[in-house]
């Protein structure tokens, strides 16, 4: 596994026939398959007409676009600005974090559609997708930018794209697990999500594990500048993400419940991040890492508990606990996991993503478990759990169990998976940069030649400030 | 009052403990508090089967999260992104603008959810909240966000925190004394928000008059880029301005109503806004402080009045006369303020929040004194007025003076209140910086030590380029 | 039309009164003009209890404000944040870019209230305008941000208002003959917006063709930040662009079947957007100008036919085509425009808006002419394309050849109208730069000078670096 020092310098970083071919190729099996199987839900097809009178819908109000259409949004900007943005803190690599997040989110939504379609919206050989299964692809996607979040910086795009193709069908694999065979209720992803796309990112991180990637520390660091950038991604996340825990949620009540609960866990969470921020740092001083990152622990922590009557004081504490976990993670676990089990977390989802999911999941276990028909009502009971069909007589404990359940498989697929996809990448075919070349948006990306370029070089007394 | 020069060197802004401290009992104290008061409305309930067919409603839609949830998103994207970032154009004091400003934002919907909850929401013991709760929360803490931009960069996390406390608490007396005991109408808040926050903040600033601000004047300015993120501020604080001045009007057309005045008033505001940036400028160049700023006058001047039947052009009147007064504010008034009053302004709030808080109580007690039952319709009438109840005698002319006399009350109340927290944060236990160090991250935050700090010390010549 | 070099020194750039003349004039008569036409919609008047017993509505969720008004915030957000930022990317003209966006299209929608409701919303002498009204608004003033990308940094602020005045007029026009006469669909406007907008703007920059423009070539690139600024335009164009093409289409399936058509279209676009940046550039590097502006070119290309039934697939492969067809754009045609036919498009236009459109135009002739009512349903069929009233006998295939008029129509009105505008603004009093000034906000703005600007002039070894 050790490579020889400046090895490096020879690696094969020239992208030019091989990302072309397999985006190209990878979409045009989109369309083919999409052609195949993809047809509009009757919701979105023209015959919706037909379809109102034969579910007794007086009014086009009723279409499920106008429960889901404005949570969708929100959830589209948190992906694709939210994700993109949020990993543009690195001095030189806004190109690649918000570029690449563009263009493996662009490919992964489209896959997870087919991939969901076939487990959950497949009828008379057609997948049939409507407002629902766009949230729900970006819900997929989602998992695989946590997982980018870990190799930001040392991936070729095409190791994106082949991780993006693995992980949303392993997603897919685990969320039927999950939702079908356990009937596990997880509305906002602690487990399917969080969970599941931050152990496969840190495995996959392992495995790729690169022992002399100190060679380019200095370029690990954020400039003023790219930390703003990253707060415009840290800032949509945080205000969308109650929007994110309540869009597939049941209409209703249950849509205005989760995002509650949302909004004050990520109310609470704020400040015990600032607290820790600043007891943890000798100066007093606040971190804009932990700022960024740490802030939002609470929207994952209660992604599986929001639409459940969590209760606004219950999502309170559940914050609460999360920005300090998170932090005080950043903080002592990151460095440890480096130095010890070298796993080499860029943006530190174990922090954001991997224990607060985990939390996530243990709150959704334990709040299912103390469920009662008063605290529900009758038919709110049968309603938030679903429990009718086969389900009728499980038990609000069974339930927990099954929900405990849910975030150990979530757990092992996202580590065999993880270590699957990341011996795949490690082949030495898909282009990777040398370690001194990591975190450097030069290697894939036409860069301007610009002002700051000088500024750049005057550390380096070696190279002269003009060309 | 007048401090030696070089005393604030000797000023102690180490926060490790002070701020910590604060953050964490604070928001144990909202734990405890929720835990007590609050609950969920019977819309966010699991009950709400139960209420559904209490209150005789066939759909889900019906739901008051589905007439306001989208509103309520772009409210808080206004307080979080547009507050956040439009206080970032001071050219070192980005970390503060943002991270402040999410950090009393996130404590200050708390509180007011418990102090507008006490006055508003309060049934059998419990606070019960639901999405117009939450709006209301991110209205109550606007008005914390337009008085931190008086103090912008001369205060420490903790006086802001604090300021918020108090801040929020006489925000809710306002509020209630307004809408309930002279039931006054002020759906998008140009008294209860705009005029009181404004009053408040510049009260506040003006007891901690900083005689040698001066020495940090260098800072005080932008710099290219600053400029360019303090317009995302300013243009998600413009385009969402008809979804806050909206948010929680009547369903149907009052919504409808307030969002269309709402847009023709921001949109005359800009073109006076321009004209004069340039007319009062020597060089005829455009001012993007003015741009920034002047331009959202329009949009809190008919706060009030949004709502009734101001009529399309009617709103383009008012903002075509709030962009001038707003814009020769920053020209003529800012700087009499200072240097006469004592009142430094650093963001100009008197110019975007005051004047124009003003100006909207005038202009809303003026269109509810000229409502007639012609215009509005019989029902229309009672409707927009609430003319119902103890209220059901009430004429339009008498509405009028109620209206003028809510504006007076929210002066007083904030000349008062922002007196009392000046004299409170006056104190010097709260870690805030000497004259010399304000406007600079470097005091509260961990800045990255990036290239460009190099260029910044090519000003001094004293210092070496490289380390 | 050749200037002798360095002629343009001598240009009157001054501002002073010329630029706030016309912008107070203008919004005068905007007041006026709003005063005798303008009044509330139905739905936005307090007169809607009425209405909504005549219309037999049951609830005010009924109101169009609830199914359209997010949607009209996106398209908002694309108009002012979306193309503001998207013409970021130059490295010395950001405040040009976002602020005269913001001014242009503030007064634009102004005056679009009043043509388009001349046209369209006018009834017994009144224009009657809801969220409906603000949409189009929206739209035709998409129309001249589009164009004014072609004469980025070349013009005057009040180059862009004479523009924007005439352009408008003349959008409602076209607009008029295509969807009243011509009875032809293009709810996402690739014709009457993207045509339309782009072959206007084209003939404009054509006329006002600068030969020396080279001599501000070095302004003419991007710097690293200004990338990412960039960004941030795109994303939310691409983000949003599902809400633009389905925003004014007919409630229920119509809207959610446009959003889903634009989401796929533009999903696929990023894939070959990305592969054929890479492949047309030697080194195999992906060019930021390709991802910023040809990944959009699949939402441009389903305008017209979006909330037809398209189909998933269908709009995967026009995504497809037109990634290609816009990177391969700003590889050569943009260059050989440039040279041969003199037609300097500042952000390429003719890739993201004029070609795609083009498309969009003819994919949308073709989805019309095959459509069938097994296709549509028999009621959906009808609902679809309006084949009611007159046009009750109009076939599919007659209706796929009124579309193929509607774009040739589109392309003559913009040409003529270009031509037109083009030549009153080449009179030499409307303040525009000289060649050697282009790009640079230095003439138009009040810009700080910041340590950066030491930077700029290292590149000057004439200039000290410090002062």
């Amino acid at each position: 596994m050790e490579r020889p020092r400046h090895q490096g310098m020879a690696k094969n970083t020239y992208m030019r026939w091989r990302l072309p071919l397999v985006c190209l190729l990878w979409e045009v099996a989109m369309i083919v398959l999409f052609g195949v199987f993809v047809r509009f839900s009757p919701e979105a097809d023209a015959h919706w007409e037909e379809e109102k009178r034969e579910m007794n819908l007086t009014s086009d109000i009723e279409n499920d676009f106008y429960f889901r259409y404005p949570s969708f949004q929100d959830v589209h900007v948190m992906i694709f600005v939210g994700f993109g943005f949020l990993m543009t803190f690195l001095k030189r690599y806004g190109f690649g974090a918000v570029g690449f997040n563009f263009l493996l989110a662009a490919f992964g939504i489209q896959w997870a559609l087919l991939m969901q379609g076939w487990f959950h919206s497949f009828k008379s050989g057609k997948i049939l997708i409507g407002v629902e299964n766009l949230i729900n692809a970006d819900f997929c996607v989602g998992s695989v930018c946590i997982a980018f979040g870990a190799i930001l910086g040392k991936t070729s795009p095409i190791q994106l794209l082949v991780m993006t193709l693995f992980q949303v069908t392993l997603f897919a694999v685990n969320e039927y697990i999950l939702l079908n065979l356990l009937h596990v209720k997880d509305a906002g992803g602690s487990m399917t999500i969080h969970t599941f796309g931050a152990y496969f990112g840190l495995m996959v991180t392992r495995i790729l594990y690169r022992p002399n990637l100190e060679q380019s520390k200095d370029k690990q660091g954020s400039v003023y500048h790219s930390d703003l950038f990253a707060m415009i991604g840290t800032l949509y996340l945080w205000m969308y993400w109650p929007s994110f825990n309540s869009a597939i949620s049941e209409h209703g009540d249950a849509q205005h419940r989760a995002a509650i609960n949302t909004y004050c866990s990520l109310a609470a969470c704020v400040l015990t991040t600032m607290a820790f921020s600043s007891m943890l740092q000798k100066k007093g001083k606040l971190d804009m890492v932990h700022i960024q990152n740490a802030t939002l622990a609470g929207g994952v922590a209660v992604g599986t508990s929001a639409e459940m009557m969590l209760t606004p004081y219950g999502s309170l504490i559940v914050g609460f606990i999360c920005g300090i976990v998170s932090t005080v993670g950043y903080v002592y676990l990151t460095p440890f996991l480096e130095s010890r089990l070298h796993i080499q977390d860029t943006c530190g989802i174990h922090n954001l993503h991997a224990m607060p999911g985990l939390i996530g999941g243990i709150v959704g276990a334990i709040t299912a478990a103390a469920a009662t028909e008063d605290i529900y009502g009758k038919e709110g009971f049968i309603k938030a759990f679903d429990f009718t069909g086969t389900y009728k007589t499980r038990t609000p404990s069974v339930q927990g169990g099954f929900q405990a359940a849910g975030i150990v498989v979530s757990l092992l697929m996202a580590l065999a998976g993880g270590a699957l996809v990341g011996a795949i990448l490690k082949l030495p075919v898909w282009g990777d940069a040398a370690a001194e070349n990591c975190f450097e948006d030069d290697i894939y990306w036409e860069v301007p030649e610009d002002e700051e370029s000088d500024v750049y070089h005057m550390h380096n007394p070696d190279k002269p400030a003009s060309p």
